[in-house]
């Protein structure tokens, strides 16, 4: 991988100030233009070796641009904050929106390679961490996003060099550091394992470009130009005529038996009943969720349902027993214009909670496999990926700790007619049905399909749904309490 | 992912009287379109629980259908041929080509999940071998097959009752061994893993589709009719206006510096000495072909070069001292019919060696990132993807012992032209030189620059390229017999 990065690249001084100007000029056209499209968001990767002159290049692109348009983001050890969020979370939340360009100084590669050299994780662990991030990589190109992955070089003799040229002057010496020539020690091993990194994660989108670092107009031209390069490609890409980009379709249950159509709607409780069942497991919970090894995991509750399913309320039983101050509830509507402008898990993202917390999702990521499916809001293309997406964004969730519990609350037609009904005729209900609840009822069917499609696909041994019978509402709100405390005495009793 | 294959699914026998007479018509219609418009394979999966009729389905499958164009193939342990190659090797080779249908029953998932129900490799290590897996498929898809993959799932007590009803049947005993009952004791850990398999690798283009096995009307109405909508809908796929696809650009480096400009082409051998190394060296590489340690390795030769080089030359050098029924050279042209309608990978994969073996390939896959980029026969995504292919390629085959040593013979374009004259004047060499090699010189800076690109993105620690200066033959052919003797004498020391 790192041939050419070893010959020596250089530009001389002249030939230098000839190029530069007209690139600056270009750059910051391509910039506007960008901006002004607002499709698609950069992604720029800066990494390499200590001395490859990472630094000074990302200090020059926020020069040669208008830096109001770059988010320049530099990571080091993971706050308390991140350290208790999935590995990828400081990333997820630091991406720039589109029309925008992030500079990342150190990213999601970094610490992978890093521990590997160190030999905190083994060659597995590294094969699985790197597997994650190409599977985010490609969520994010398909999600529209322009990746640009740089390596600067330095051979194992031009990284010495460099490093003692930067110690002699005295107005550089500060970048030196102890940690500088430990890792210069351990160059071979550092060169052999990003080696393999860099091969196992150079994709057709998002390859990597690997640049001779040890002379700075060779390293910031290549930069620039091959920055100004993919911009302008995708910005002045071209519709084509092109074969539509089919999936297989997914197969309809052929005798009308299906998840939902199991369930027995009608189920119920008497409100007697209920108002035990009710003491008994929030009082439970309240316990659950204040145990000591709480601190280590979190809870992500997640709520879809039909329209008028009474997610509200059923939400309210949960919350009315927690600390204010433990859990927050996320209602979903529609995306917003910054919403938009983001890959669309992002908004869930910002919501993910920190050790000992609770998110309670007032629907949730699964919108783009139920709503966005249905009205054709996402391309058939997208909504199919996401399954894979979202199976992939919980697994890290999980991974981290997380306890995830979903819920599909399901009432039958006649009933959503009945609450609709109702709730027109009630004043103070009446802002919660709109003319778009009717629309949606017309789509009964389509919904069921997608509700089980989504069942299928996304029920997993680490976040299963529950189907929770909803005509009687009492009776629905005790099973999701029961859950809910089943299964955190389980998953606390266990770990 | 089962909730929907546990709620006892079933057609009744007129139900499937009234469905199959049609769905048989339009399934063979669908077969003979296919193989008419010849534009791509279909590779069906059969995998699931012992019991939920994968057998039965598939015997149905080529009765429905013309079974001349279905290859239906089954896989037991692996042969002494099938160990000494990559895993893979035995799917590779068995893939149906465009217009036809492969059935498999047993297949690439098969092994990872056993394995790990036995314990006999660590989660890591599935891991491992699922993002194999998940490589592997995408390629297949971006080489245009349509994958289609089918669990039978059977709940615990459904199987049991199965394999009690199988068992109490004469008929049908036979098909009940200790072994099922064995596997059905491990039916838990072995859901348990399955399920986390399929989670792993339903992609938007590939996804699992899971079916109740139970009742067999069932089962078989619902794959007939899942590969009759897949096979519709992209048989009638039509163009529609998109974004074109394009890939960052790969920089040029900016000096004209690169890995061919550095090499000096004029150093050259006297033809005493060269006799000296060539006796050394054959010598040598006769007897390292022949060490015991060897029959746990293999060895692939690569020879790529300008037009006129001297592969054939060096490559004659190390055949002459190698026993012929070890080693087989592979000359490779325009790729033929037959290898046409399969992956481009797919003509090499055959010439894979076995243990002890030597490959020796006169032109490669790396085809696909010199000709076929510079003379566009391949579309810009389809050789930008190639790099990483074949970087997991050459990793497979590493990984089952493979030595790889990859030579880039390089002249200059004078040295080139001399040559080519020469060549028309000598009566017995002119069938070397076509009109085809002087219109491939006019594009010389183009090769120039896919060779550089490919030398950085395929040179890797497990196989790397060496760079001959070949204007003078007898120090080319020195070279290459000292590099190949260098590395078969470090691996076979090392392992």
């Amino acid at each position: 991988m790192f041939e050419s990065a070893e010959l020596g690249h250089a530009i001389s001084k002249q030939a230098y100030a000839r190029q530069v100007t007209k690139l600056r000029e270009a750059l910051l056209d391509a910039q506007y233009d960008l901006f002004e499209a607002g499709r698609f968001p950069v992604y720029i990767l800066i990494g390499g070796v200590d001395g490859a002159g990472r630094g000074e290049t990302i200090n020059l692109l926020n020069e040669w641009m208008d830096p109001r348009h770059i988010r320049t983001v530099a990571f080091g050890d993971p706050s308390d904050e991140e350290s208790e969020r999935p590995r990828l979370w400081r990333f997820w939340r630091s991406l720039p929106p589109k029309g925008k360009i992030g500079i990342f100084f150190g990213h999601w590669y970094s610490d992978p390679i890093l521990d590997r050299v160190n030999r905190s994780t083994r060659h597995a662990q590294l094969v699985q961490r790197i597997e994650e991030i190409v599977r985010f990589e490609r969520m994010l190109s398909d999600e529209g996003a322009l990746v640009l992955k740089f390596w600067f070089h330095l051979s194992k003799k031009a990284q010495k060099k460099r490093l003692m040229s930067l110690q002699k002057d005295p107005r550089t010496r500060w970048r030196v550091t102890d940690s500088d020539w430990d890792r210069y020690k351990r160059y071979d091993r550092f060169r052999k394992v990003s080696e393999f990194v860099l091969r196992d994660t150079s994709t057709a989108r998002a390859p990597w470009i690997v640049i001779e670092g040890q002379d700075a107009n060779y390293r910031n031209l290549t930069v620039g130009n091959a920055l100004l390069a993919a911009m302008r490609e995708r910005l002045d890409q071209k519709p084509v005529l092109r074969l539509e980009d089919r999936i297989p379709p997914i197969p309809a249950a052929l005798d009308q038996r299906d998840v939902l159509s199991a369930l027995d709607l009608n189920v119920s409780l008497d409100r007697k009943h209920y108002e035990q069942l009710l003491e008994q497991y929030q009082g439970k919970l309240n316990l659950l969720a204040r145990r000591p090894r709480f601190n280590k995991r979190s809870l992500v509750l997640v709520f879809e349902g039909n329209d008028a399913a009474g997610k509200g309320g059923a939400i309210r039983r949960v919350t009315q027993c927690l600390d204010a101050r433990q859990y927050q509830t996320v209602p979903v509507a529609a995306p917003t214009e910054e919403e938009r402008a983001q890959p669309y898990l992002w908004r869930f993202w910002r919501q993910v909670p920190r050790h000992g917390r609770i998110s309670i999702f007032d629907r949730s990521w699964y919108g783009r496999v139920l709503v966005e499916r249905v009205e054709r809001l996402a391309s058939e293309f997208d909504w199919a990926r996401a399954y894979a997406e979202i199976n992939d964004f919980e697994q890290q969730l999980a991974e981290n700790g997380a306890i995830i519990i979903k819920f599909w609350l399901a009432i039958s037609k006649e009933e959503q007619h009945r609450r609709f009904k109702e709730r027109e005729k009630t004043a103070f209900k009446r802002f919660k049905i709109t003319p778009e609840d009717w629309r949606n009822r017309k789509k009964w069917k389509e919904y069921e399909t997608a509700v089980c499609d989504m069942v299928d696909r996304t029920s997993t041994d680490i976040a299963s749904w529950t189907l929770v019978e909803a005509n009687d509402k009492l009776y629905a709100r005790a099973k999701v309490l029961k859950t809910i405390c089943e299964n955190l005495e389980s998953e606390l009793r266990n770990n």
